[in-house]
């Protein structure tokens, strides 16, 4: 089984690849450099873990992979465009990122910052441009609230306004419900979305989403003995993570069969060790 | 004339001010840095010059102002951000803008480009949120592309690249047409495209935006002394200027009388002194 699912989410993460390379301006087109930092972190070896959820809530709701598609590249583009700029000098002061040097370290400061820049326009382009204008509006709309002060831009925010000191528990709660369960909340949600589903499909997707998206970050929290794992302990964290998965796994209910490639893919992610 | 026009301007940015507080997160609203850097950004004295445009592109297209409001907001949000990374240190450096300290100067670098990725987010979520879905993709998808690596990031990649070289005439218009041209240009058009003109109507506002922009960026070197008045000297700068406004002009006959507004601003940004 387990094979299985390793095999599928090699395929699934392909087909996002060859989606992003289609979106993304061509390194060679002017002016270069830009385009070349661009392609560099966006192809970096990401997991394409939210794109790939974003792709298998579209399915799970009877949609086609293809309808999602869009929505899932400009999740992936923002989740780079955040990488980037959290990497920076003056923000988190990052040399290296999956093994391989920063957008920054390769390009330079300004480089990175207009890298950044230009990915988080492209989500929003390729959105206006390739998507049916009402479910578009939506995608847009719940994916800026995703990434704005009240998401992504507001848990750095407050990430940066702790670093240092050590954070408290609520904090750190909140911390990672903004920068990390918010995007993941919205890819399965907006996965469901652009597959037409309903109301009440649509809220189910995002309950599984956000859980998942919490649990996620503790996993990262307990591989490099930071953050939640630090102020637990490992025990604890394994422990909270598992009943977010199951959390999650109890959101899909509605859905009945349709989701258990969902479900697997959150057990993945709580039995990931890198 | 002119001191009715200027009155007429003024009340025109006033109205600008009031939307833009609308859209704008309270400044008391969590993360609170953030929220008071993009508001001390987007309240820093600008004219308003691009959504006055866009504002009165609609009523000369017959429309109401209320139905450019938004579009005219969304490029004031992303003019401001992209002032606010252009005055980086790692960018252009600057200590001071329109005589006040840059964002960088008084939040802290971390805080002045998130800030930055905040407001451009914003941008693209008020058009979603607020405008009707066709008429919000035709927007989303023309202003993320004056705003990407097509039009201003791309701009600034260029202008990055020549820093501290003499730049030749031809890379020099490449620029201005990239950083300013373009986003003078969407304005208008988009003006009209907010209230529902037909793409003859469209075309004609874009022209015009072009070259109103690109004289709005040689009145800037003149009054600065820098860039094409640098290269080719006040005089000759103040006769290529005025050719803009005169070509500008000439691109609103489509609209007969009804454009006269529009001539009067053109007029207006070619006569201005600082």
């Amino acid at each position: 089984m387990m094979m299985k699912l390793k095999e599928y989410l090699e395929h699934s993460a392909g087909a996002v690849d060859k989606a992003l390379n289609t979106f993304l301006p061509k390194e060679k087109e002017e002016p270069t450099t830009i385009h070349k930092a661009m392609r560099y972190s966006v192809f970096s070896g990401g997991k394409r873990v939210r794109p790939i959820l974003a792709v298998e809530a579209a399915r799970t709701c009877c949609g086609k992979p293809k309808d999602a598609m869009v929505a899932a590249c400009a999740i992936e583009l923002i989740h780079t465009y955040s990488l980037i700029h959290d990497d920076l000098p003056s923000m988190d002061d990052d040399d290296y990122r999956r093994g391989k040097p920063t957008c920054h370290r390769v390009f330079g400061e300004a480089n990175a910052i207009l890298a950044g820049d230009a990915l988080l326009t492209l989500a929003f382009n390729i959105i206006a441009a390739r998507m049916d204008p009402k479910r578009g509006a939506a995608v847009a709309r719940e994916l800026s609230e995703a990434a704005g002060t009240r998401g992504m831009v507001g848990g750095q925010a407050i990430d940066l306004e702790w670093q240092g000191d050590d954070v408290d528990t609520k904090t750190l709660n909140n911390i990672h419900m903004l920068k990390t369960a918010k995007l993941f909340e919205v890819s399965t949600k907006l996965g469901a979305v652009s597959a037409g589903a309903g109301r009440k499909a649509a809220a189910a997707m995002a309950a599984f989403g956000a859980s998942v998206g919490m649990a996620f970050q503790m996993v990262d929290d307990i591989i490099d003995g930071d953050g939640y794992a630090k102020l637990y302990g490992e025990e604890k964290a394994r422990r909270d993570c598992e009943s977010l998965v199951l959390e999650a796994k109890a959101a899909l209910a509605v859905f009945g069969r349709k989701a258990q490639r969902l479900k697997d893919i959150a057990d993945y992610i709580e039995e990931r060790r890198k």
